[in-house]
C-alpha cells in the first residue's frame, strides 16, 4: 500500500503522510470530506458500515467495512489501524428519527470504547462531529464558549454528554480533541426526506410544496465547506469546540423561493401547511469566528449551493433507474 | 427462594417484594444499604466483583459474584436477574487516585450498557450514585436545580455526562430515573486512607496528626444516612437529581479535635503540614430539602458518628491479624 503510495505520488516524504481514519466515510459530510483530503498530506483508512464505493477517491488507502456498534470490529479496527489521526463522523441518522431514538445512547457508549482503542493504539488527535442541538436554543446565535449549552432532544444530550467525557478524557491522555459542531449542512448527498431536497424534488415532479410558516431563521452551509471545516480542525490540530457554520441568517421561505426560481417552478408554496412546534427557534445561528480564526472559510455562495442541489436531483431524478 | 423468603416472613404477600438489584454491594454505601433494606420489602440481588461475604444481610436473595466491566457478564447479569428496580453504587473508587484515572470511561461505558440491558429486562427505576464533584466548588453551597455544573475532575465530569444521558434516555423509555449526589460519607467501612480514618488510625497509634490547614468547610454525613437517602430514592420512585448530604457545614479542624477528645489522643495536629491546591474550595455543602421533601432525614448526630468510626477502628486495629 505505501507502494502504491509513493507510485502513484512521487514526491511524497513518508514522514509528511498522516495516517487518518475516518469512521462514518460513506456519510453525507464524510463522503465530502474524503473528496477534499490531499493524498499527498493523508493516507485514509475509510469505515463505513456499508461496502466501499466502486471508485475510491485518491486519499484512500483502503476502506473498511465496520459495524461500530460491534465492540469487537469496533477494538480490532483501531489495533489494527493504528491511525495517528481520527475522524468521527458515524452516528444514528434516520430522518426525524434520530432525535430521539434510543440509538443515540449505543453510539455514545460505542464512540467511548472507539476513543479508548483508539488511544491504546496510539492515537494521537481525535476529530468529532457534534451539533448545534446541544446549545440551548433560546438564545438564538450560538457562540462556542459562551452561549449555555441545554440539548433538549436525545440526541443532543447525547453528543454533549459525548463531548464533555471525551474531552476530558483525552486530556488526561494527552490526545488532542476537536469537536465540530454542525448547523444546518446541505448539498449533493443530502438525504432526500430533509428540508431543501424534499423541496427540490417536490418542484421537480412539479408538486405542491408544503412547508412550515417558513419565517424560522437557519443557518445554512454546503457541505463542501462543512467538509473543509472538519478538514481544518484535522490539519491545525485545534482542540476544543467549533462551529462549522455559515453565521448567515436564512429565511426558510427565501430559501423555498430561490429553489423555485432555480427549478422554475411555478406554484405557490403552502405556507403554514406543516405546524411547528410551540418551542421551534424563530432563529439558530452559528458564530464563526474561532474556525475563521484557523484559516477556514466558506467558499461556496448559496445560491450556487441550492443551483448545485438542484442540478444533484435533477441528474438523479432523470437516471434510468 | 420464594419459598424460604416466605418461610421467614410469613406475612409477605408476594406482590409487595419488590426485586432489586444492587451494583457495588461490597461496598461502603452498599453494605451500608443493604443493612438498611427491609425485607419484607425487597428481595436483593446483590453484586460485587468480590465473592459474598460470610453473612448475608436478610434483605439478600442471592449474591453475584459479576465483573461489570465485562459486558457479556454485565448483559447476563440484568437479563438473569429481572429486576424492576435497580440501585447503581458500583465505580471506581482507589483512594486520591480515582478523581482523573482512565477507569472514570471504563465506568461510564459500563453503566450505560447496563442501563440499556436493565431496560430490556423490563426494568422500570433505576437509581445511581452521583457526586458533589458535579457542581461547580466556586458555588460553594450546592442545590440541585441551580447550581451550575462544571465538574473539574474526570471523576465528576464522567458522573456528569452519564446523569445527563441516562436520565434523558430513561425519560424516553419511561423508565424513572434518581441520581443521588453523595457529598463526604463517613463511618464504619471507610477506606483507610481517606481523611477520617486516616486520623483516627493516626490518634489510636499514638502517631503524630498531619493535616492541612483545616478550614475548609465540608458536608459530612454518616454512611447509615447516605444509605436511608438511596433508600429513600428507592422506595419512593423518586426521579431527578437528588443530594444526600447533610446540609451541614463542619470545619475539618473540628472534625480532628473532636477526633482528638474521642480517642483521647494527646497531641497538637499540625494543620499546615499537607498543602491544598489553589481552588481548594473553602465551603463545600449540599442543600438537602429535596430529599427531606421525600420524607428522609438524618438520624445520625456527628459525634456519635464519629465514635462510632472510632469504635470500628479500635476493634479492627485491637483484632489479632
Amino acid at each position: 500500500m505505501g507502494r502504491a503510495l509513493r507510485h502513484r505520488h512521487p514526491r511524497i516524504v513518508g514522514a509528511r503522510l498522516k495516517r487518518l481514519l475516518l469512521t462514518g466515510a460513506n456519510g453525507f459530510i464524510g463522503r465530502a470530506v474524503l473528496e477534499r483530503l490531499d493524498p499527498e498530506r493523508w493516507q485514509v483508512i475509510a469505515c463505513s458500515r456499508q461496502p466501499a464505493p466502486a471508485a475510491l477517491p485518491a486519499c484512500v488507502a483502503e476502506w473498511r467495512s465496520v459495524d461500530l456498534l460491534d465492540p469487537e470490529q469496533a477494538c480490532a479496527l483501531m489495533s489494527e489501524t493504528k491511525a495517528s489521526h481520527w475522524l468521527h463522523l458515524a452516528w444514528y441518522t434516520a430522518h426525524g428519527a434520530f432525535w430521539n431514538a434510543s440509538q443515540n445512547l449505543d453510539w455514545t457508549v460505542a464512540s467511548l470504547l472507539l476513543l479508548k482503542h483508539f488511544a491504546a493504539a496510539g492515537g494521537k488527535h481525535a476529530v468529532m462531529a457534534g451539533t448545534c442541538a446541544e446549545y440551548d436554543w433560546r438564545h438564538g446565535f450560538c457562540r462556542e464558549d459562551e452561549t449555555p449549552l441545554n440539548p433538549q432532544s436525545l440526541y443532543g444530550t447525547a453528543k454533549d454528554s459525548l463531548r464533555r467525557l471525551a474531552a476530558a478524557w483525552c486530556a488526561g491522555q494527552g490526545i488532542r480533541f476537536a469537536w465540530g459542531r454542525v448547523f444546518s449542512p446541505f448539498g449533493p448527498g443530502e438525504g432526500r426526506q430533509r428540508f431543501i431536497p424534499a423541496v427540490i424534488r417536490a418542484m421537480l415532479a412539479g408538486d405542491a410544496v408544503r412547508c412550515s410558516h417558513g419565517r424560522q431563521y437557519r443557518d445554512f452551509l454546503h457541505v463542501a465547506d462543512v467538509a473543509n471545516g472538519f478538514k481544518t480542525l484535522l490539519e491545525t490540530d485545534a482542540s476544543g469546540s467549533f462551529n462549522i457554520a455559515s453565521a448567515t441568517p436564512r429565511q426558510l421561505r427565501d430559501i423555498v423561493r430561490l429553489l423555485g426560481d432555480i427549478t422554475g417552478w411555478r406554484g405557490n408554496p403552502d405556507f403554514g401547511a406543516i405546524p411547528v412546534a410551540d418551542d421551534e427557534p424563530p432563529l439558530l445561528i452559528g458564530d464563526n469566528r474561532k474556525l475563521h480564526a484557523l484559516g477556514w472559510e466558506p467558499s461556496i455562495e448559496l445560491v450556487t449551493g441550492l443551483e448545485n442541489a438542484v442540478n444533484g436531483w435533477r441528474d438523479r431524478e432523470q437516471a434510468p433507474s
